[in-house]
């Protein structure tokens, strides 16, 4: 077995914390500005020392690869971003790309024997904070392998044209024109080049954390389903209009909120995640009683039939009238449960066994590049915990430990990969 | 008894009803826009034809003044607004400069003797839909005869420096500069040189229209306070945040205000409006658990001793928690229920019934500048019926039958107060 050096894993978080830095111990590195294009210098400069080739395709994604001993095999990757969400964290997606250099280090300054030629390779945009939508690069290199429903929201053509959240006029492909890192679509990523990837990555949950494990054996991203849920009224004057006449949509929504809730809870299923985030309620004047309410509610869980049941409660809001007010719901979008690949996942708990690092079995709820490129070669991931389960905050932590045995579960599921 | 002119009303209506008009049956007229001028310009016009006096103040508030048979009397004014809501209707304001020049150009065309001098009055940015707040000139006008916490918000330097919601940067000052109907300050409102004022409009309710009556006789401005109440949670991914952990604010903010709906229906007080019209939700996001949800809840009802038991039902919320949030409420503002003069009131009344207008008292929800000229010099105000109970929306209808009617009723009334 190999380990990481944890040294060396502590220099290039730091190092990576300055990219952005937003002064509250986190950094806003939105994908292609120029933080994010130090992060990427960085990465390309300390994999040049050691020697790895460095390419780029058409998205800027970068790939970073040290030769294997026998020629014409397919390379191995390990992949995450280096982009934020705003005011993020100093560990999501970047652990991975920081975990991915520590290995090729490790393997270069340990001179451990592979056969396949390894990769470590940065993902552009997967936040998606600035150019929506997340994960854009992975939907746009794995095209052609995703399902219909899910490809047509990540053809290239409609992601260059992508608009800046902030200034709403400059678009993603205007972005990429200008990057050093725009290179040739001939260097995608792609099934006849590359045999597997890994990505390493934190929780961003509690899970590993409240059980005292230091590692995740990932082995599935949750199938979702997000709803709409809109509430009709109409809008009177606050001072002016009855009670009795009134069709007040917030109250509406309000109870059609907490039916969901009480309801779903009802169903008492372990791992069931549902989320009611986001609210619209218009004309949303503190004198007008509102006339269209509109929530969403985002449910998320292996079990296609258990989603089944949650969305028959959903769908039940329709069958009678809230406050007066009539209800619609309306599917915004969904994926099936995407399994990653069993071989590598076993390899993946083989390592950290065989480490003695504490691990166990457990599934992503958030998505991640990986989720896309498994449509198109076997991939999997690894999780580190996450501090009190915080992400996308700035808060967010992980100890060098933790993340170095994790590198040192990547290292050697890699090279168990390699001697396949 | 004398009546107004059924043909020059709906001249009017018809008329004023092009300025601003927005296509679709109302119109979009801010307070100082071109369209707003336009409707000034045709008022001053109609009032110097029949030998009216024209004085603008500070305010840009326009008096059109005919003179008594006795001089040295205070004038009786009659006042409202010519600005309307963005796509707002055309009775909304309109209605009650329409019905004060109709009372000038029935009493001029007929002869009818008065004693004092009659004013038809229009007051600037009632609506406060550009630049808020609404009330802005009666607020400056009557500034030193509000309760201060009221005319603390009123302050003439505040107001000229309120920004225009459209750009975010021009100013009402700016704007006043630029009108030709800016005037001077000593041609105010004010007590020495008025002795009443009324204002004629729409109920902007059902109240009149369900009860088969053509005029209110509006009594008072219901008391009224508006809160915010918050719910403080705690922001996590929605996919990887086990639902026993969550604090989510916007179901805490869902069951809070559903509890107040509970509850404050409980009262069965006739009478009571109560209104949650507006909520914010952050960060809002459909994959993210709400760290934050405030709404607004808006009380109405003239006993003070019954909107303090209101009150002691939003206070209550703060007394538990709300799915693991903690809540604060916080007042917005508030006012005391503002009395009308008794005397003028009983004229209108005296006035509708005499000329067998079928007629009640009524309470007004909705603020007026009529309420803040009330605390300066006697005034009272006119309700005509409203279609539906429609208001501040392009639907808004009153037929040129129950306007005229409701014009008569102020001429009578106007002539009973010069007689006194």
């Amino acid at each position: 077995m190999f380990t990481c050096d944890k040294e060396r894993m502590k220099n290039k978080i730091e190092m990576f914390s300055n990219f952005g830095d937003a002064g509250h111990g986190g950094i806003t590195r939105y994908s292609l500005s120029p933080e994010a294009h130090q992060a990427r210098d960085e990465f390309v400069n300390r994999m040049k020392e050691i020697g790895a080739s460095i390419e780029t395709d058409d998205m800027a994604n970068i790939y970073a690869t040290i030769t294997g001993s026998e020629p014409g095999l397919k390379r191995i990757v390990m992949a995450s971003h280096a982009d934020s969400v705003k005011n993020g964290g100093n560990y999501d997606g970047i652990l991975g790309v920081i975990g991915a250099m520590e290995v090729l280090e490790t393997i270069t300054a340990e001179n451990i024997p592979h056969r396949h030629p390894i990769t470590a390779m940065i993902w552009t945009n997967e936040e998606g904070s600035l150019y929506p939508p997340a994960m854009m690069s992975s939907g746009v290199i794995c095209n052609d392998y995703l399902p219909a429903d899910i490809g047509k929201n990540f053809k290239k053509e409609k992601m260059l044209a992508s608009k800046s959240i902030l200034d709403k006029t400059s678009t993603f492909g205007e972005a990429l024109d200008k990057s050093p890192y725009k290179g040739d679509g001939k260097n995608r990523l792609n099934p006849n080049d590359y045999m597997a990837m890994f990505e390493f990555h934190i929780e961003q949950g509690p899970i590993l954390e409240d059980a005292g494990n230091e590692v995740g054996v990932v082995t599935a991203v949750l199938g979702m389903f997000n709803y709409r849920i809109r509430f009709f009224g109409q809008a009177d004057h606050a001072g002016t209009t009855p009670m009795h006449k009134r069709q007040d949509a917030l109250y509406a929504a309000a109870q059609g909120l907490c039916y969901l809730h009480e309801e779903i809870d009802k169903l008492k299923t372990p791992g069931l995640l549902y989320t009611t985030g986001e609210i619209m309620c218009h004309p949303n004047i503190h004198t007008v009683i509102p006339d269209l309410v509109d929530f969403s509610i985002d449910v998320r869980h292996e079990d296609p039939g258990l989603r089944a049941k949650v969305l028959d409660i959903v769908k039940s809001l329709e069958k009678k009238e809230w406050a007066r007010c009539k209800c619609e719901v309306e599917l915004a979008w969904q994926r099936d449960t995407v399994y990653f690949d069993k071989e590598l996942a076993g390899y993946v708990k083989e390592a950290a066994d065989e480490l003695g690092t504490k691990n166990q079995v457990i599934n992503s709820g958030a998505g991640h590049d990986a989720q896309f490129v498994s449509y198109m070669i076997p991939t999997t991931m690894i999780f580190a915990p996450s501090k009190d389960g915080h992400s996308h905050c700035e808060p967010e932590f992980t100890t060098v430990e933790q993340c170095t045995k994790g590198a040192s579960v990547m290292l050697n599921a890699v090279l168990k990969t390699d001697r396949k």
